[in-house]
């Protein structure tokens, strides 16, 4: 990739979370460039601390005019990204969101616009590869072992149960029986998932362990690469796998 | 030992799956001899097939008078568990208790009928070395490490939930919070428990995989001998081990 | 199926360990009917024994000619399945082989002798079906995971290490690098393998466990079925499941 | 406690990646005061991030003679760990070291030292309770079980194998023949350890799950009091707890 220009990257939610790992993340690859870093309010702390990473913004139509980015990333929340995807998308960018918080309504007018922009659009709700892997096999596992049960694990300072990525995996198996989900939270676990499959005389024991929020960054690397040669728009990683 | 007598062992349940990989494991030590073997009806077919490994009544009195065994290991059920053991500590025969069915207010009785005859008896629900290290080191783990959770897995024919085992270590833990028991049935799955320990940073597990019958005749025939030395009752065969 | 014909298959190796649980598996679907059973000598007792599942004999060409089997399905073992499998094919008798212990010019041959015949032929190392599911995710998983390492565990019985199944799951990976194999030998474990992915802050781990020969016949049933209509040789169960 | 003077804790290797979450974790603790903290090299940044912890000193006589700590706490490594606690101990302050690269021959004089001047100190080479709870049982288990093998997987940074943790694990089982270890390296992995007893049809597998250094801290907190009454030297956290 070294003849080709690097593909300008405009970051969304530099600050939080997933955004400060993202910027380890997209910094160091080569074919790809943090052009404009998007944050709630700017200060000279915030721009000192992003100074080494890409020029900081936090007015999002301002980014967008100024710093011309080829693929908008959005990990802020439910308050912003919305807007944010409309506005990009509206203005030809292809967008990679790994915020949540958006509706199934919003989902459908990004799909016509990304269609009417002849752009691509990846709306990835998880970028663990392992997890995508866990949950394609458990489908599969599905059509041929009579029975299975999910246990989740996660650190006890999670409050929802059963997890999302739970609740996907048994609704991607598609069966026609209960998959029980058992929620387990004890201090000392990070997010860990179980599909257990039972037959005649044998199981079949599929399991993630995400042990940091480093193990999204190879799938969001990913989903900005293939954004910039796809057309409409995707939802879920796995689109973009196999 | 072999200049001794070896200890005659008279055995009750000899036909049930129990009973079946009892009279391989007991037959198979030196220091034991199976001397009768109780039924619930006598055949020719059911002489036959025990033949090889002692004469076969179906009254237990006659077994004790006519063989006048050192020890009785009861492997039947609810319905002649009490009667039989009842029957052989009043007789003065050391007793090894596998069937469950009975009542605390029989074992009280078998206790006081042990001291007064000053012979041993033991009662195991659970004769598996691997389960009850399970049970000790999750008592132990407990005082030590902040929360925990128990899974435990069974084959699908199991109906009642959570298991004996289970509830039995939920108990010896102790703990002043309730720990969650997760009650997993599957075909394929045997007799497995993990107890899961979450704390700062950290997670210990202590898992026991049943695969058999087999894993009960260990302690079995270690109670066994113990009761020949033993003077009054124990229940539990962890206190044999420690 | 109430109205066609039952499927005619002959077994060979009927008191084998894998043949006890066979005449148990084939012997209950409706739509199979077991006409003929192989074995290596026959004698009062071992008709006896296997009067109940089919007529008896110890003359692969007799049964043949005899009973006209549909499907003849091997459980031999080296000493005899090259012969058997030849002498079927040559006849025109689709085969199921579960035997091992022959040649790669031996499947060649089959092969031949198969498309030649225009019938079914299904040489199976494996028929459980949660094993080849592991196989068939982690070739997939490789793809997309960087590192992978296999443990497999068995009985302290198994000389051979590392054990066939990982050598193939191995092969199957089609990775650069070397996956380290580690062999676990212990009493009271039966059979088992885990894979284990490494990834960026994450891990996956695909795990199968056999407990008991009763997982092969799920996979042997359905290979059954499915050489009635196949034309040619297919090598492996996972070729009769995608 | 609130009515005692809390116990003054020097901190030695503060910038350290263990170092940062001790400072958390004893800033934490109302019965305890950090009063100094030793650095390699003092500057104005250093005492910038230090600022809200404790004083910064890089001479550690100074800060003995300063800060007249009642615990020194050496997390540094093996270039000046020896002589930090020489120097501790001479002076009648207890210590606690999580440092390794000492010899034999240094814990023989800390202990001569401790008790010459009959004061605590404790010499821990792994502070997590879960690993020491892990090992205790393991070697207790041994004692019941057959046999074992143990799998120690680590990320694949980790250079050395087997882990210091295995053969440790290893010493402490006794038993007359060898325990095989194995070695996982892969990305994604922390630190984990099993150790897998296998018996007559039953196996019981201990698992242990280091996610962050965060497991260390609840022990490193026990240690400093515990030494604040203890007399004479400790080497392992065990003799802590038990």
């Amino acid at each position: 990739m070294a003849n080709r220009e690097p593909v300008r990257v405009a970051l969304a939610g530099a600050l939080g979370r997933m955004g400060q790992a993202a910027l380890e993340a997209l910094g160091r690859e080569e074919d790809l460039s943090l052009c404009g870093l998007l944050v709630r309010r700017k200060s000279d702390d915030v721009e000192r601390r992003l100074a080494s990473y890409g020029a900081v913004y936090d007015d999002p139509e301002q980014l967008l005019s100024t710093e011309q980015p080829d693929v908008w990333v959005d990990l802020t929340g439910p308050e912003s990204v919305v807007r944010h995807v409309d506005l990009a998308l509206s203005r030809g960018v292809r967008v990679v969101v790994g915020a949540t918080g958006y509706q199934e309504s919003d989902v459908a007018r990004w799909t016509s616009l990304a269609e009417a922009q002849q752009v691509g659009a990846a709306v990835c709700p998880n970028f663990a590869i392992g997890a995508l892997l866990m949950m394609r096999f458990a489908r599969e596992a599905a059509r041929w072992m009579p029975r299975a049960e999910i246990i989740e694990l996660h650190h006890d300072g999670k409050r929802d149960k059963p997890s999302g990525t739970a609740l996907r995996t048994k609704d991607m198996m598609e069966v026609a029986y209960d998959v029980p989900i058992h929620s387990v939270r004890l201090p000392g676990l990070v997010a860990h998932q179980e599909v257990i499959f039972g037959g005649t005389g044998e199981t079949l024991t599929l399991r993630h362990d995400s042990l940091s929020r480093e193990s999204f960054m190879p799938g969001l690397v990913l989903a900005v690469r293939r954004v910039m040669t796809l057309r409409g728009l995707v939802y879920g990683l796995d689109k973009l796998l196999w």
